[in-house]
């Protein structure tokens, strides 16, 4: 480790910080009234529809809604009309760019003797193309990194890697990461296309689609992922011990840039002094194209714009004092677009962010909630699981912010975790059977009963939960 | 009722024939030794692992084969090699001929401000052709039949019906009529295109194929099914009461005709006196195109060559007196062509067909068991049921004959019938999602031991069970 002058500068600042910090600030507490009108909000969302009609309009009147899209547009207009429909105060968007990715068709098949078609979808970022080739296939992502450069000259990259199914979908990790990093490890082996096993824990004839991106300096080829039944297939035919050539045909691509939009609603708090502090709840807007997104992620804009509309529908005086923003962000799929387009935005402004939480994990019920709030408000954050275990909701030690709250949550906001039960959400995800029917709405009830609780009670504290910006990482 | 001299002659003969069947043939008996041989087959198929490999290899190997595609004429070839590696004594091919319907494409699409995507499929015998208009909808067959002349102009038909599912599959009959006689009666009142939520008992996002007819003098129009969602997704959108308009466009059409075989496989019988009569079982070697037909057929294909594989195994000594004749019909599934050319071939020799039996719904375990044998083969009908008890399958008043034994038996053939466990058939009939992981080898194995034992116990019957030329119906 080499000393430097600015090292020391640093380190002094540092240590100032934390006898700063070391003054303890007055211990956070949650009014008792609260806890009543939790309560109230609590068993009225249990009966209540909304949150069910929120995503039966969106899933049916809208339907799919790729990023960029004319159907994007449209569901941003939706979001706006609904905010207001609903009673939120004051709804307004927030202009979101990024690279517009279209899909427009796509095939696979074996060729030879064992011609049949497959199927598959392009992973999102893909070009299109078609390619013909012998595959080779590798059991995970370690296997085709470790294949030599060159060594995949002219053939295709089938990896075929089973995803585990589990409640908080910890399985997703590695899966994902064969969707991410494989295309870039085939090309550096030569390969002229990549298939994968889908993402995805079911046995249906669908694949499941997502992001993929390639390495710079790298030249991407077309790269889709096979429904599970199609991988077995592959993997069948290729236990016969002869060559098999398939061909991937996609037509899909980069097509410039697009703008959406970020579409917020706020419940402004009651208190002059502290409404510009906010507890930000929210999900995506934007969904794949295959199914209807009710799952990823209508639920999730459902569940919290009728939370927040529980809240608005209170009598004044038991409003709460901070704001309460119900955030619809534009193309997380693709990139957290308009989450880091919010943290960017509000980066200033993140200590007035009390606490941030994301529904953006299908609509199973929620089992778990955490926060890595503050010393000083472990204790009311304690008190918030106590009131949310009447829905079956256990205080853990796990969890994190939801990936549009997570940039906010990187520059010092202070998140809560409403952890749902995605046993089966990576049956759905991203396939074209995430539809309306998948979704039970006492779940759904459930999900808002929570994030009602939640939500009010956080901004009912007196103190705050440790949102500070965070020190920039020292530049070397 | 107008007499005649013809009707006359006509009700001599009629009461010739049944003087002489009212003399009582000897009962029909199964020696002892048969029973053991068949406890041993019954042991030996659960173990056996035949099946399992047959349909594997079909679905794998040669996948979808739509009747008169390429891929129907590899399986022709396939399941002539398969059953000469499986010792069959005699293999041969029956000529069959038929119209050649291919799909090459299709898309549906809802119109105007709730654009999305429609998952639908073309049903087989439907023409080519994009058609635009508003839909109507109807909650079944009847009332669209109601429709009156003209109501539907320039309208696209949509039947809405559920089929409920069964175990025995009895929610296939009017699910299924709505597919065959639907599209005929919105071309009556006006129509241009026709849809229907598909005959099919899951949520998931794949439409239900199958074949439709047009009445003579209409002409047809484009005809679809709907994935479940799809159509519920049609239904929402109605109710918000404005117009909806969808687009359907589908490439495809009859084109010529084609040809294809019955594959028959014997294993001939030990007595040189009664190896002319057989026993029939089988199942149809045709798929339809989306998946790649395990469970329809493959997996009948499968059980009924596995059973006559353990029976061809046999000591000489056990084998049975009459030979086994197994049957992989060609193209059931646009009109029993398959079925049809077989009896019209063997319709003179009816009477030397002991039973005949088709496994064709799925590879869901046997529950039970029938036979419409003549009353002086009762009670060998009867062993032949408590021989299959100890697979868990009962006898039975209902049931009939397979699809493709049903023209041989029109023709008098006696019948039997081991009726499968169909509670999920219809889940995945006639979809992509047909495809081998949906099979229970367990399940499997005990249809192919059902089959080994059924077959061999009818093959070793002192008598026959009842088969007859029928007289022809009488033509006035």
């Amino acid at each position: 480790m080499r000393s430097s002058p600015m090292l020391a500068a640093m380190l002094a600042a540092t240590i100032a910080a934390s006898a700063a910090l070391a003054a303890p600030p007055r211990e956070t507490r949650i009014p008792d009234p609260a806890f009543a009108t939790a309560a109230q909000l609590r068993e009225r969302a249990l009966q209540d529809r909304t949150s069910w009609q929120v995503v039966e309009s969106l899933t049916t009147e809208i339907g799919p809604r790729l990023a960029g899209s004319e159907a994007d547009a449209r569901a941003v207009r939706w979001a706006e009309a609904k905010f207001k429909s609903l009673g939120y105060d004051k709804v307004w968007l927030q202009p979101v760019s990024f690279p517009k990715w279209v899909r427009r068709s796509e095939h696979g098949a074996v060729l030879g003797d064992h011609a049949q078609p497959l199927h598959l979808t392009a992973l999102g970022g893909s070009p299109g193309g078609t390619v013909e080739g012998d595959i080779v296939r590798f059991p995970d992502l370690a296997a085709l990194e470790a294949a030599p450069a060159g060594s995949l000259a002219g053939k295709i990259a089938f990896v075929d890697y089973t995803m585990q199914r589990a409640r908080d979908g910890n399985g997703y990790g590695p899966a994902s990461r064969i969707r991410s990093r494989g295309p870039s490890a085939a090309i550096r082996a030569g390969a002229i296309g990549y298939v994968m096993r889908s993402a995805g824990t079911e046995q249906h004839r669908y694949p499941h689609t997502g992001v993929t991106r390639f390495d710079e300096g790298l030249t991407p080829i077309p790269s889709a992922a096979l429904a599970l039944p199609d991988a077995e297939q592959l993997a069948r035919l290729l236990s016969r011990g002869r060559p098999i050539r398939i061909r991937i045909a996609l037509d899909c691509g980069w097509d410039g840039t697009a703008s959406s939009f970020n579409v917020i609603g706020e419940i402004t708090g009651s208190d002059r002094r502290l409404r510009e502090e906010v507890v930000v709840i929210g999900g995506h807007l934007d969904s794949w194209d295959l199914g209807t997104g009710a799952v990823d992620d209508g639920a999730g804009v459902a569940i919290t714009m009728g939370a927040g509309h529980l809240i608005a529908q209170l009598p004044k005086a038991q409003r709460p004092p901070r704001t309460i923003r119900v955030i619809a962000f534009a193309n997380e799929e693709q990139g957290l677009y308009g989450g880091k387009a919010y943290a960017e935005q509000h980066k200033a402004a993140v200590a007035r962010h009390q606490l941030v939480a994301e529904s953006d994990f299908g609509a199973g019920r929620i089992y778990g909630f955490n926060t890595n709030a503050a010393p000083h408000a472990q204790a009311a954050a304690a008190r918030i699981a106590d009131a949310l275990k009447p829905l079956g909701i256990e205080a853990m030690a796990k969890g994190g912010p939801g990936p549009d709250v997570g940039p906010i949550a990187s520059e010092g906001a202070a998140w809560a975790w409403l952890g749902q039960d995605g046993s089966d959400y990576f049956d759905l995800h991203h396939t074209p059977d995430d539809t309306l029917d998948k979704i039970d709405p006492a779940a759904l009830a459930q999900n808002t009963a929570a994030y009602a609780v939640f939500a009010y009670l956080a901004a009912s504290a007196e103190g705050g939960f440790g949102s500070a910006p965070k020190p920039a990482p020292a530049k070397p």
